[in-house]
């Protein structure tokens, strides 16, 4: 039970770091919508200044591959984090200052069209310094708009 | 003669495209630096919303992804458009239209750190709809920040 | 009738091609196990020649990639000869020399040990000319040893 | 001076290594040409064998990946191993056993076409445990045949 509380508190915090202190992440108007070790969800909503096209109107490619790097570097903590099960809160909230991507891949499968987006990242494999996750971007009539397969490490 | 005429109308007209029309470049502050059929450079300044870690004051992946697709695409487009000589200006600026990154791997050598930074794209490869293209990003300190690889279509 | 008809034919050219008239494919000891337009499978045996290191007796990464490579080339393949329904199985088969690779990334998330792989690969879009594919590669107690996404085309 | 000796067996140990000791390196036929910290060079002929496209005479997309990850990892270890100066011959040689692909880009250019190939491989970026490289291919007409970024670890 103190550990369901441990974990609450560790994904709040996290919701905040990264809804609330990482600037550019208010620039995309990201918003994590749900966390924990398995699985991450963030959103965010269609405006005029995240249009890369500006006759068809759609999402600039770096929106797609900066929200695909987002999602799946909190992915990755989320699974390395999972593995420090040891660590204070402190500590493992500490580590995400050091948290980095060292790759990334991204497919653009079909134009950005939409009102709201959903981005879920996984983890495939967690080492305890390196992860390798893979994050899918949907609009939201379900339709698969990028899909990216990212390499982390928390140094 | 007249066919350097038509490149410094193309280079211009491409030019405002990349720097005034594209609504997220603006929020990146790139700025198209300079312009020929085998090589662009593109630029950007620090500031405070385009920072990822809120500790370290460094740029967001995001950003740098961003910067590189735009990067890549740049050069790509400039591949094909020299493969289509033939083309008039309108058709060819027409066809800006339907550029679309295909994929882009990016790889992040060293934190973002810096007040300006500048992105330059090649081409590898330029079919008459994929071109294969390099981008490298470097700060003011010509630290090598991150590289890029990406697959662009013009349809 | 007369279509899956022309189906199976299809398929068993495909099949043949890959099993029997790709050299390196049988270097590799590469057997293409299940196949139609949605999915494909391929399948191989562990072998000594097909070791990298040779301490822990796991496969060469090399092996990885270049299943990983065929697995998707040949889900691409049959995405694209999906959207030529129109065509004779001649100009189809033809079109298979015209098949090509553009980019793979290729994650190697666990050692290669096991005594059988099998790879499967899917599309995640599919053009006129350019398939997007998603791969991977389990060995025999279902654990996943790498995963893949490529982008081909059919010039 | 002792360090150059030092350095003379380090560097033929790992040359007999690759060329001799990895299986699949000798079906691929691939040799280590030239090697320091900096760059590694490796070299393979044109064999039947290695054909992946009987019409066309071409290398397997599968033989290019596999040169491109063997380069690369090369490469990636002669990085760590000069940060790692202090370690003795027997320590470093030790942990090329731990030497791992963490994830790689392929970009096929041209068709591989040729009698003689070579790859070379540098560092982007090395760290304690993670390389990131970047490998060329050329055929013997000096033609572009692919290129390649991958990450490595020394776990």
């Amino acid at each position: 039970m103190e550990n369901s509380l441990h974990n609450f508190e560790l994904f709040a915090a996290i919701k905040e770091i990264f809804n609330d202190k990482m600037p550019f992440n208010k620039v995309l108007g990201l918003k994590v919508k749900s966390i924990d070790f398995k699985r991450v969800e963030l959103e965010f909503r269609m405006r005029d200044d995240l249009i890369g096209n500006y006759i068809r109107k759609t999402l600039h490619g770096g929106v797609i591959s900066s929200v695909i790097d987002v999602t799946g570097g909190l992915a990755a903590f989320m699974g390395i984090t999972e593995k420090r099960a040891a660590e204070t809160l402190e500590t493992k909230l500490a580590s995400l200052e050091n948290l980095g991507t060292i790759d990334l891949r991204v497919d653009y499968l079909r134009p950005g069209s939409g009102r709201i987006f959903t981005s879920s990242g996984i983890t495939l494999r967690t080492g305890n310094k390196v992860a390798v996750t893979r994050i899918e971007l949907h609009n939201d009539h379900a339709n698969l708009i990028a899909v990216g397969t990212g390499s982390y490490m928390v140094s």
